[in-house]
C-alpha cells in the first residue's frame, strides 16, 4: 500500500515535492525538537491521485489519516469528538512553492455544539469557545461547503451594528453564541442541510475543500503568472491547534530573522496578545512591536529568538515564523523563506556570505535580478503621502516630478529655461525624441510596454508611464483630465514608472545609488558569469554612465539618433532631399566633423574597449517632415490660395516625402539597403568613425571601433558594403598615418541572415543579434502595430505566455539564434557574437544568451546591473544542473 | 604531356565539354562520313589552362597546334603559307553551351600579299581573292588587333560612294585590291604595325582572342543572363575553308531540318548562291529559299536532305545545319539543335515522340515549361501585317495594344475614361506603378531586364518591351521618334513582350488556347510527374479555367476578394466599422448569404476535388477609405465650413480610420489575428462554407471543403481558432443534417510558423507555404516597397541572382520549407503540404518544391500548364540524377 500520509516526525524535511514547503517545514522544527502541535501531512502525491481518480481519495488514503489522527490523540491525550477533552485541528493547504492566499485553511475542526460545551467546562472560557466555534463555521462554511463568504459577513456586522459592538473583542460570549446560532441557520438555507457535526465528516469534506482549492482559478491564474507547473499538487496538513485566543497570557504573532524591509540584521516581528492567527494578518487590530512580547514574557522571547536563529542557520536564509502562546507556552506553526524588498535581499544574501552561513555564489543566486532593478531608480519617498490621480503599465522604472507639458517642442523650450518637465501625450513619435530627452519622465495615454514611448525611455532611462487610457488629453487646451482632476501645461504632477502610478503634485524623491552591499554583490556576480555585459549607448554621457555601471563595451550606439537633433537635422534633410549624389556628399561633409566628435567622445570614454557603431538604419522619411502634416499645410495653401511661394516649396517637399512613403517601412529601404542604394552615407559615417578613432589614438588612447552593418540577409549585401566600406577605413589611416584595431561585422536580425549564417560568417567579424528587428520579422509581428492592437489579447488568452519582444521566444526567434551561433562559428570560430536590444537585459533572455553560448549581452545602461547578475546566474545555475546530473 | 588538341576525327563526339558543341558536332559529322573540312579542335580545357596561365597558351599546346596543322595539310594537300596552293582556315569559338554571336569567329586566316597572289593564279579569280582578303583584315582587324569595327565599315562605304556602288558586289576585283591597301593603312594607323603576313603569327593571335573573347563583356552578360557557369571555357575550332563565294556554282546556306517557327516536318532552309556564310547571317543580300537549291543542284539539295536527315536522326533532334557549296560540292561546316519558337517545341517533341524518335519521357523534356509561358499569353495574329518600328527586350511576354502615353497620370486618367493605354516612358521608377497597373503595357527607352519597368511589369503581369533604345521620346512634345516614325500621344501602338517588337498600329490579336500537341505533351507530363497541381482561384470562372488547363484542386480561394466588389464593400465597412459585436454580426448576416453563393459556385465547378478556402486575411483597413483622401476632404470641409454635417461625418470616419491605421500592415493586425480579436467574420466565412457544402452535396456533389487559417505563427492561434471554427462547422452539418468531408489547416507563411511546424501540425491537417508573405518575412521585405525600391539595384548589382518573389530562395526560405515539412511530417504522417502563391508556377521553385516532397503546387490559373510541365521536368530530373548516380 502506499504512503499517502507522514506523521510530522516521519517525513524527510527536504522532500517539499512531497510534502509540500509547509509540511516540510513542519517535520523539520519536529524532528529537530521543537515545540511544533502534533499532527501530519497528506503528500501532494495523494492529491494528485485524488484528481486522477475523479476527485475521490485514493485507495488507503482516509485509513492512512484515521491512524495518523489516533497517533495525534496519543501524544495529544486529547480525543477527535470527545465531548471531555476534545482535540481540535486545523487544516491546512501547502504546495512546493509557496502561492501565499490562493488555496484555502480551515482552522478549529472538530468542533461541535456538544464539544463546544465540554471545551467550555474545560478551559472555563465561554468566550473564547463561541468565538473559535462561529470563526469555524464561517471559515468551513465559506471554504469546504462553498457558501459566499459576505452571506457570513453581513450577518455579522448587521449583528454588531444591533448590539452596539465596535470591535470584534466588544462582543460577549452571550453574542457570541447567538453568532453560532444565526451562522448555523445561514448554512442550513445555503445547503439544504446542517451544519455538519460529525467531526470525521467534517475533516474529510476539508481535506477534500483543500484539494480542490489546488484547481481553484485563482490558484490556476496565480500559477501561470509565476510559471509553476499545475501538476505539482498540495498537500494538507492536519495540525493539532493551539489557540493564542486563550487571553491575555496567550497570543499569536509572526516574526523574520533579520528585517525584511532593510535587511538588517535584527529579530523582526508583530504580535498580538489574546488573538488567533488570522486576526494578525487581517489587519483589523493594529499588531505590536515583537519588543513588547520581550517584555511581557521574556522567557517565551528568549525561547523564540533561540529557535528563530537555529531555524536561520539550519535554512541558510532568513526566515519567516508563525508561531503561538497558548497560555503561557510558545508553539511553532511555520517556518518558511521570508518575503523581503529587493534592497532587504542584496543585503542579506551579502551578509550571510560575509557571515560565513552561505557561499557567494548562494549569495549571488539568492537576488533575483530583475529584482534590483528598482533600486537603480529614483523612487518616490515611501514615507511621502501621495494622490494618486491615474494608473498605467510601468514601463520605464523611476519617478520623477516636473510641469506637464503637452508637447515635444515645449519640452525642450521649458527644459532650456531650467524648468523640470514631464513630456505628456497620446503617444509618442521619433519627432518628439528630442523633447523626451529633455523631460524628467514621459506619460502617455495609449501604448505598451514596447510602444515608442517605452522603449526609447527605458532606452535613455527616462522613467515612464504609457498607456494611462483614464487621462483624457485635450491638446487643443492643452490640459488633460482624468475623473474629477484637471491637469493644466505647467502644473506639476509626479509620475512612478516602477509601479505606474500618476501621482498630483511634487513628490520627495530619493536618489538612487548602488549600495555598497550591491558593488559587492556585483562584484562577485562578475566572477562567475561567462558572458560579457555591454550597454547601449548613443552619446558618450550614456557611455560614462554605463561603464560605472560595469559595462565591459558598447554592443550599440545607434547613429541616427544623432541625426535627430536640432542642429543637425537640417543638414540631415538636405542630404536626403538632394538629387545628386554630389549635392549630397556636399551636405554630408557638413556631418562629418559633427559626427566625428560625437565618435570621439564615445570612443575615449569606452577607451580601450570595444565600442560598436551602427550605421544609418532606419527609413529615410522618419528624417523628414511627417506626410500627413505637410500634406495638410499643402491642401490649406491651395484652398486659401494665400502663399502661391509657399505653396510651391510644400508642393515640391511633399512629392518628394511621398517618393519615399513606404507602405512597411519597417521592411522596406533602410539599413544595409541605404547603403547600398545611397553609400554616401555609410562612407561618411565610416570616415568619421575612422577619423576619430585616429585622432584618438595620437592623443594616447586606445580606441576599438566595430562598424556594424545593419539588416543584412545576404551575403553579398555584407560583402558589397563591407569592401566599399573597408576601403574608406584604410583610406582614412592611411591619410592619418596610424593604424587602428577594428572589426566589420553585421547585425542578425533578418531571419534570412540567421538561415545562412554559415555563408556570413565569411564576412563578418562579428554577429550582433537585433533580436527586436528579429521577433518583429520571425512572429510578422509590427512592433508599432501588435502590442496595441493584439498582443495584449494574445497574452490574456494565453495564446501566448510571454511578450516576445520582453522575453526571447526560444522556440522561434531562440532557434534562429542557436543555428546561426553554430553555423557562423563554423565558418569562423573566433566569431563574436552578442546580443542588442531590450532582450540583452532580461533575466530569461540573458539564461538563453548564456546557453547558446554568446560572447556578450548589451543592454540599456541602467539595465546592465541586473544583465551583470542575470549572466551570473546563469552560469551558476548551468553549474548547478551539471552537477545535479 | 596533355592532348590539349584534337582533329576531327580523334574526338568523342559526345564530350561536348572538352571540344564544345561546335567541335563535338564537327567530330561526330567526320566520324560519321559526312563531307566535313578537315581541321581541329582546341580544347576548353586549353581555354581554362591559358587563363590560369595569365593568357599564355599552355605548355605544348602550340606544338600540338603546329602538329595538328600538319595533318591537315596533308589531308587537304594544301600548305599554310604556300603560295602555289595555299590552305587558308577558319578560326572559331565553339562553347559547351551555344552562346549564338557572343564570342568572336575569324575567317580566310592564312592570307597575306603572297598567298593572294598565288590563290588568283590558282582560283583565276582575282575578285574573290580580293574580297576574301578585304574579308581577312577588316575581321582580324576588329577581333584580334582590336580596332573599332566602323573604321573599316566607314572606309568602305566611302570608298563604295566614291566609286558609285550601290551593293557589294558592284565593286570589281580592283576595287577591291583598293580596299585591301585602304585597310591595310587604318591597320598601321591603329597599331603602329603592319597588318601580320606571317599565316602562323596570324593563327596564334586568332586563337588567343577567341579564347580571349570568352571573357568579353557581352559573353560575361550573356552567361549571367543564361545561369551559364563562367568557369566552363571555350573551345576553338581550325577548319579548312571552303569557299562559297567562288561563282554562281558555289554558295552557302543553313538549314532546319523542321521548321522552326511552327514545328511543321518539313525540310526548311536559306541558300546564297556566290556568297560566305556572314553574307546570310548580315542581312544585307536577301537570301533565297532552300527549294532554289532544289532547282539549281538537285544532286546537291538531295545529297544536303540526306545528311539533314541522318544528322537528326542521329541526334534525335531538330538540327541546324550549316552548309557551304563550293564548285558544286557540297561542305557540312556544323549541326547543332536549332532553336525553335515554343510553338515549333512542343510540335516537335509531341512529333518525334510519335514517330518513335524519342520517348515521351525525353519529349516531355525536350520542352522547357518557361518556353509555353508564351503560348498562354495574348499574341500578335501570326498572319497579320506589322510595321515593326522598333525591338527592345522582351521583358514581360504577351501582347497589347493601346494609345501611347508618356506618363502615369495620363495613364490612369485615360484608363479611367475607358481608354486602352501603352505607357511609354525613358524608364519608370515607383512612382509610375499606379499608371503601369492602368495600362495595357509598358514601353521603355533604357533599362535591361531587370530595370524597374521589367521588374513590376512581370509582377503585375503586364506585356512590357524594356530598352527599346532606338525609339527617341520627347516628353515636351509628348510623342517618340524612331527612325523615320513619329508616334504622338494618342497615337495607336502595339507591343510584343514576348519578342520585344514594337509595331505601328493596331494588330489583331489572338486569344491563348491549348493546342492538340501542347495537349498531348500535358498528358504525358501528368504521367511522369509526382507533384499536383493546384491553382489558386477567387471566383467560379477562374475555377473554371483551372480546371480546363488541368488543375487539381484549388489552393487558394481568396475569399477577402469577394469583399471587395461594388454591392459587397458597403456591408463589410458596416461590419468592420461596428462599435459592438452584435453590430458587427447584423452586418455580417448579410453577406452570408453573398459568401455562400460564391462558395457553392466554386465547390461546384470543383466536385470532388479539393478547395482551400483561405479565411480572411488582410488588415481591415484595405476595405475603408483611404486615409490621405479622407484627410484631405476633412481639411478641406474645415476650412470652408461649408458642411458642418458632412465635416462631423467626415471627421468621424477619420478618426475609425485613423484607429485602424498601422504602420506596418503587412507585420500588423491580419490574418488569424483578426479571428482572434474579432471572431465574427470567420464564423460568418466558416458557416458560409460549410452552408454551401452541405447544399450542394444534398444536390449530388461531392464537395472538399478545406478551411485554411492564415497568417498562424503559434501553435496556439491555430488551436483556439481551429477550435472555435471547428464547432461552428459541426453545428452547421448538425443543422443540416448531412456530413461532407473537410479538413483545418493553416498557411505556412510567418517563419516562427516553419520554425515550430512540428507543434503546429498536431491542429493543421495540412499545410500551405504562403511563400510570398514567407518571402517577405524571411528577407524582410515588403514586396510593395523592395521590388521599386532597392530589389532592382540588387539584382543589376548581382547582389541577388533572382528576384526572389519570382524564383524560391531556397537557401533561406527553402530552408525554412524544408524543415517545416521535415518536422510537420514527424508530427503527423499524412500531412498534405502544398505551395500557393506564384512561385507554384515557376519551375526552378517546382523543382524545389518536389525535391522536398511537397503534395501540389498551386498557382494562377494560366500558369497551371507551365507548372504541370515543370513538375513532370521535376520527377524526371530526379529519376536521372538517380540513373545516372
Amino acid at each position: 500500500m502506499k504512503k499517502w500520509v507522514y506523521l510530522f516526525d516521519e517525513g524527510d524535511p527536504n522532500d517539499r515535492a512531497l510534502l509540500g514547503g509547509k509540511g516540510a517545514g513542519l517535520a523539520q522544527m519536529t524532528q529537530a525538537g521543537l515545540p511544533v502541535p502534533p499532527g501530519f501531512t497528506i503528500t501532494t502525491e495523494a492529491c494528485n491521485a485524488y484528481y486522477e481518480n475523479n476527485q475521490k481519495f485514493p485507495e488507503g488514503m482516509w485509513e492512512q489519516v484515521l491512524e495518523a489522527l489516533k497517533e495525534v490523540e496519543r501524544r495529544t491525550g486529547k480525543k477527535f469528538g470527545d465531548v471531555s477533552n476534545p482535540l481540535l485541528v486545523s487544516v491546512r493547504s501547502g504546495a512546493k512553492f509557496s502561492m501565499p492566499g490562493m488555496m484555502d485553511t480551515v482552522l478549529n475542526l472538530g468542533l461541535n455544539d456538544e464539544v463546544a460545551k465540554g471545551l467550555i467546562q474545560l478551559t472555563q472560557n465561554e468566550r473564547f469557545v463561541y468565538d473559535a466555534y462561529r470563526r469555524f463555521i464561517q471559515l468551513f462554511g465559506k471554504i469546504v461547503l462553498g457558501i459566499p463568504g459576505d452571506l457570513f459577513d453581513k450577518a455579522f456586522e448587521e449583528y454588531k451594528e444591533k448590539v452596539g459592538a465596535h470591535y470584534d473583542t466588544d462582543l460577549t460570549a452571550d453574542h457570541l453564541k447567538e453568532i453560532v446560532s444565526i451562522f448555523k441557520d445561514i448554512v442550513k438555507k445555503e445547503t439544504g442541510k446542517d451544519f455538519p457535526q460529525e467531526p470525521l465528516e467534517q475533516l474529510r469534506l476539508a481535506i477534500g475543500a483543500v484539494f480542490n482549492s489546488w484547481n481553484n482559478k485563482r490558484a490556476i491564474d496565480y500559477r501561470n503568472y509565476h510559471k509553476i507547473p499545475h501538476n505539482l499538487g498540495t498537500a494538507v496538513n492536519v495540525v493539532t491547534m493551539v489557540f493564542g485566543n486563550m487571553g491575555f497570557d496567550s497570543g499569536t504573532g509572526v516574526a523574520f530573522t533579520r528585517d525584511p524591509a532593510t535587511g538588517e540584521k535584527k529579530f523582526f516581528g508583530e504580535f498580538l496578545f489574546n488573538a488567533q492567527g488570522e486576526d494578525v494578518v487581517a489587519g483589523i487590530r493594529t499588531p505590536l512591536k515583537i519588543d513588547e512580547l520581550k517584555e511581557k514574557m521574556p522567557a517565551v522571547y528568549d525561547q523564540l529568538v533561540e529557535i528563530a536563529k537555529k531555524l536561520e542557520n539550519y535554512y541558510r536564509d532568513m526566515q519567516d515564523i508563525e508561531f503561538t502562546v497558548e497560555r503561557g507556552k510558545l508553539w511553532m506553526l511555520q517556518t518558511r523563506s521570508g518575503k523581503r524588498t529587493a534592497q532587504a535581499a542584496v543585503k542579506i544574501a551579502v551578509d550571510m556570505a560575509e557571515e560565513g552561513i552561505i557561499s557567494k555564489e548562494e549569495a549571488v543566486l539568492r537576488v533575483e535580478p530583475n529584482q534590483i532593478n528598482q533600486l537603480l531608480h529614483r523612487q518616490i519617498d515611501p514615507s511621502a503621502k501621495v494622490t494618486v490621480i491615474a494608473k498605467g503599465l510601468n514601463a520605464s522604472p523611476g519617478a520623477a516630478t516636473g510641469k506637464a507639458v503637452f508637447d515635444a517642442e515645449k519640452a525642450k523650450e521649458w527644459a532650456q529655461n531650467g524648468e523640470k518637465v514631464i513630456l505628456v501625450r497620446p503617444e509618442t513619435n521619433p519627432d518628439d525624441v528630442g523633447g523626451m530627452i529633455a523631460s524628467e519622465g514621459i506619460l502617455t495615454a495609449r501604448g505598451g510596454a514596447t510602444s515608442h514611448a517605452a522603449v526609447v525611455a527605458r532606452g535613455i532611462g527616462k522613467p515612464c508611464v504609457v498607456g494611462a487610457e483614464s487621462i483624457k488629453i485635450d491638446l487643443e487646451k492643452r490640459l488633460f483630465n482624468v475623473n474629477s482632476y484637471t491637469v493644466k501645461e505647467g502644473d506639476i504632477i509626479t509620475i512612478n514608472g516602477t509601479t505606474g502610478e500618476v501621482i498630483l503634485g511634487e513628490v520627495p524623491l530619493i536618489e538612487p545609488e548602488l549600495t555598497p552591499e550591491l558593488q559587492k554583490l556585483l562584484s562577485w556576480a562578475d566572477q562567475f558569469k561567462r558572458l560579457q555585459n555591454w550597454a547601449n549607448a548613443d552619446y558618450p554621457r550614456d557611455a560614462q554612465k554605463a561603464k560605472e555601471y560595469g559595462a565591459q563595451g558598447i554592443g550599440l550606439c545607434r547613429t541616427e539618433h544623432m541625426f535627430f537633433e536640432a542642429d543637425r537635422l537640417p543638414i540631415v534633410r538636405q542630404a536626403i532631399l538632394a538629387k545628386t549624389s554630389e549635392e549630397r556628399k556636399a551636405a554630408l561633409d557638413k556631418l562629418l566633423p559633427i559626427q566625428k566628435e560625437d565618435f570621439k567622445g564615445i570612443l575615449k570614454v569606452m577607451d580601450g574597449l570595444p565600442v560598436i557603431i551602427r550605421l544609418l538604419d532606419p527609413p529615410l522619411h522618419e528624417f523628414l517632415p511627417r506626410h500627413e502634416e505637410l500634406l495638410a499645410e499643402v491642401i490649406e495653401l491651395r484652398i486659401t490660395g494665400k502663399d502661391p511661394k509657399a505653396l510651391a516649396e510644400k508642393e515640391e517637399l511633399l512629392k518628394r516625402v511621398e517618393e519615399m512613403r513606404e507602405a512597411n517601412p519597417m521592411l522596406g529601404l533602410r539599413g544595409c539597403r541605404l547603403g547600398i542604394t545611397r553609400p554616401e552615407f555609410n562612407e561618411m559615417q565610416v570616415r568619421a568613425i575612422f577619423e576619430a578613432a585616429c585622432e584618438l589614438k595620437k592623443e594616447g588612447y586606445n580606441p576599438k571601433p566595430e562598424v556594424m552593418i545593419p539588416l543584412v540577409g545576404h551575403v553579398n549585401e555584407l560583402k558589397v558594403v563591407r569592401e566599399q566600406l573597408e576601403d574608406v577605413a584604410k583610406k582614412v589611416m592611411e591619410e592619418q598615418g596610424i593604424t587602428v584595431d577594428y572589426k566589420f561585422g553585421t547585425m542578425i536580425e533578418v531571419p534570412r541572415a540567421a538561415l545562412t549564417a554559415g555563408e556570413i560568417a565569411e564576412y563578418a567579424q562579428f554577429f550582433s543579434f537585433g533580436t527586436n528587428d528579429l521577433t518583429q520579422m520571425t512572429f510578422g509581428y509590427s512592433r508599432d502595430d501588435a502590442e496595441g492592437k493584439f498582443l495584449f489579447v494574445y497574452l490574456e488568452k494565453g495564446i501566448l505566455s510571454n511578450d516576445p519582444f520582453q522575453t526571447l521566444d526560444t522556440k522561434g526567434v531562440g532557434r534562429l539564434m542557436e543555428m546561426a551561433v553554430k553555423e557562423g562559428r563554423a565558418t569562423r570560430p573566433d566569431l563574436e557574437v552578442g546580443i542588442c536590444g531590450e532582450h540583452g537585459g532580461d533575466p530569461d533572455s540573458i539564461m538563453f544568451a548564456h546557453e547558446i553560448g554568446l560572447n556578450y549581452v548589451s543592454c540599456s545602461p541602467f539595465r546592465v546591473p541586473v544583465a551583470r547578475l542575470a549572466a551570473a546566474h546563469a552560469a551558476l545555475k548551468e553549474k548547478q544542473a551539471f552537477r545535479d546530473k
